[in-house]
């Protein structure tokens, strides 16, 4: 029997559990809480497809949809900590820190170390990569809200200021696409999806 | 405004249906049927992790995560088929086709090139890339089968030759997988999970 392979079977198996982890975020047409799964599958997909808004001969893009397939898999452990939740934020590096040895802990180590490594420059934000996956993952909650006419936004009194605050560093690495996004807040603000 | 943008964000938002289309195949805790854009994640995670056990060094990664992030959203349209529905995998193809030119006809006509080309590659299942994406494809649900004690396979009375038939190729391309997956096919009929 293949060690290394039975492994990455465990491993592949507790990845199910992502499915049952729920964000604040509501899918578009409204009719339920999106999860991290299907969040993370649609924002690699969006990744691939926004590319050429970056520096894209730069842009290692593998190693984004990587980054961008297991960055909320520490959740599992450590649940969803919504982005306007201050008191929720106190502690949560550490939280999912430890969510990270455990659950990338039952793979190989050569597997474990690459997944590490990925998570923490993801956390990190310091790689032109890690901000490119850092945007898809601000980017898609922000269109979800927008075109549930700001449900989760008004579940938890967010205001536009905290909203523009999170996407601010788009207008110099991504500028198309943040005056479309900064565009869509203000204009929530004026339909009353979102408080000024 | 930016032409492309706009319809890049009117195909991320038609992607997010996909979470609405659900699958036969239940989760591995049984508490649901899993949806079209968890399984996409879970199977493109998959391809990663599971890269060493086919020649790695021919293998474009990348090509295959794109091929799998998009291999179901023509099920958008055509809805779910299940793999042992002979009766719906008539007109199956033709179908399909139809959903993938007018989902991928949202995009710039590059990208929805791009995308057609990827689709009727995993379709085809001629080259290396695409018929180790559709290993994946056949790999998760047989686990999520077994982890569920062949809750699928028993609401459609399949049998166990018809799933091994399934995936025969692994023997020739992913020798290891194929021996892993072929005694666990054999321990649930054992174990009378799935009919002999």
């Amino acid at each position: 029997m293949n060690e290394r392979l039975s492994c990455q079977i465990e491993f592949i198996r507790e990845m199910d559990r992502l499915k049952t982890i729920f964000r604040q975020t509501y899918l578009m047409d409204a009719s339920r809480h999106e999860n991290d799964a299907e969040h993370s599958w649609h924002i690699t997909l969006m990744a691939w497809l926004l590319e050429e808004h970056v520096d894209e001969k730069k842009l290692n893009l593998l190693r984004v949809m990587k980054m961008l397939l297991i960055h909320d898999v520490v959740e599992i452990d450590a649940g969803d900590t919504f982005a306007y939740d201050t008191t929720g934020q106190e502690g949560k590096f550490e939280r999912e820190r430890l969510a990270a040895e455990r659950i990338f802990g039952l793979l190989p180590p050569d597997q474990f170390d690459e997944m590490m490594e990925l998570w923490l420059e993801f956390e990190q934000r310091e790689t032109m990569e890690s901000r490119y996956a850092a945007a898809m993952d601000r980017i898609q909650p922000l269109l979800h809200n927008y075109y549930t006419q700001g449900k989760a936004w008004q579940a938890h009194g967010v205001t536009s200021d905290r909203v523009l605050a999170r996407i601010r560093f788009l207008e110099a690495e991504l500028p198309d696409v943040y005056t479309l996004v900064s565009g869509l807040i203000h204009d929530a603000v004026d339909k009353g999806y979102l408080l000024p």
